[in-house]
């Protein structure tokens, strides 16, 4: 970088610490409205005159840091797994498994290799009969012999008056923390190239046949 | 944000104003080129001059509409499902199922569970004996019991002449849908770090051994 | 575009212009550090300032380039593959072949339609028995009858005093070339909303049961 200023007069220079300098400032001002909701620094512009004069052009702004979420939506989806008795209500089913196992029950060594693809309601409210809002498809891995970890790839599809459109998630699940975070990845319709992150937490799990999940997205990239 | 104003001298306040406007028209100005070829409206510059005067930089410019996309691409896949007789000629094959299916024909319930596995050949228009551009590779999940519905993740591993790079695909598939679209979540190569949609169109379907789909790629990022 | 200019009086041409092309020029200074390490071309701002003059500012500044990456990551990561008698020290397993095969060994057909879990340790570098600094979660097809070649989907949890947080992956993996580029699409914790490239290399391949990955991560988006 250095060997760019020679080719630059002093004129040039300034201009262009002017001009990055801008951009610097206008994207500290974007930072300083954090996720956390902390109080933006108040001495940003003073600064920014004096880094001005002093014309240090070549600061770093590439890494941005994060706004509020530009969405947010909270959801509920319900998983009811084919267990060989309950075909009628069933939303999802075992179909691969380890040489171990079977596809009827979830395998043992905590369900370690089981595949289960699934097609679940997305309600509103944590009621498995509240009108659903859209279908939660996709596949759910169980990824660990030792403790209970599943791992995800789904989409939301949504069809309700509020929201017509999908997302895309994809992420490590380890079951026995209380939060865990995956990734929205994109989206279509009215989630057009969204992403962002979902926060999910295990809200009712009943044997090995029904289990709930709420879905805390925040889309910090929105069209 | 009100609580900043009165660590800002008026003239700190215009300065900021103008610099956050400037932004503000710059990202407005890119807006207006939307995707459907809307007219851009001509009376931003004026609006922005009088946002100046009234000096209100607190408006959000977080939200970003999309330009036109940056490339687009129409292709085809095609599948040939291995059904236990066409080994020779198969491109995919079925892997899991679900307890009451087998492997080697679709399941009943919508094929419900049944997951794919493939390696397709991509050919620049609808013919199944054109030269190949490349190969679909990935799998496919059938995830509904009441109608055909699909989810896809895959890549597009692109080797001709005009393009070299991969492409990732993750979405929902409602087949009787006549149009669907899915994320482009990532590429390498010529199509390092791309973002987009595609748009699915079943363009073939024979018994349950044939299809084949029209992509139509619009990427909004590039790099 | 043209028609847009007939409302527009020659000054408010002119602010346009200035700042389109500022716009223009930041983005330029920002490609001119580019992923190789070329040197930027010292001669941007003449051009800014003629291009200025002669008032063209309809040029297209979507197309963007990117930085050198504003994260790197070298990291390994082991697999174990279930072969009915390593249960202890297996980290993954096969949970669905086709209907020619069985999920005790990998299949016929450069193992074509193999489906494989798994939970496998990371490390810092090629050395099996090293402290994880996380674990590797997801799944690995085998998609194709010609020749090897695996597609990948999984998730890095890492977990040590220099990273928290998990990156998701998702591409294809022909295993025969030397090195591989597949897509991060995602990211949590201290890798929240990242996005790059990771390119892989076969590093240890022993029988059907060991191999050992080099995942050289790429992010050029960070927050």
């Amino acid at each position: 970088m250095d060997s760019k200023g020679k080719h630059f007069t002093p004129e040039t220079l300034i201009i262009y610490a002017f001009l990055r300098n801008t951009c610097c400032l206008l994207l500290l001002h974007k930072r300083s409205r954090t996720m956390e909701g902390k109080r933006p620094t108040p001495s940003i512009l003073p600064f920014f005159l004096l880094s001005l004069l002093i014309l240090t052009p070549f600061a770093d702004c590439r890494k941005k840091r994060l706004h509020r979420p530009c969405k947010n939506l909270v959801l509920y989806f319900h998983d009811i797994v084919y267990n060989g008795k309950n075909m009628e209500n069933a939303t999802s089913a075992i179909v691969a498994a380890p040489v171990w196992a079977n596809r009827t029950a979830l395998a043992n060594l905590m369900h370690f290799g089981d595949m289960v693809v699934f097609d679940d309601p997305i309600t509103l409210d944590n009621n498995l009969h509240s009108e659903p809002v859209g279908r939660a498809q996709g596949m759910y891995l169980y990824v660990k012999k030792e403790i209970y970890t599943a791992w995800l790839a789904f989409t939301f599809v949504l069809n309700s008056t509020e929201h017509q459109g999908t997302l895309n998630f994809l992420g490590a699940d380890p079951l026995m923390n209380k939060t865990r975070d995956i990734s929205v990845v994109g989206g279509t319709g009215d989630f057009l190239m969204s992403r962002g992150i979902a926060t999910i937490m295990t809200d009712a799990y009943e044997g090995e046949v029904y289990f709930r999940l709420r879905v805390d997205i925040k889309l910090y990239e929105c069209y």
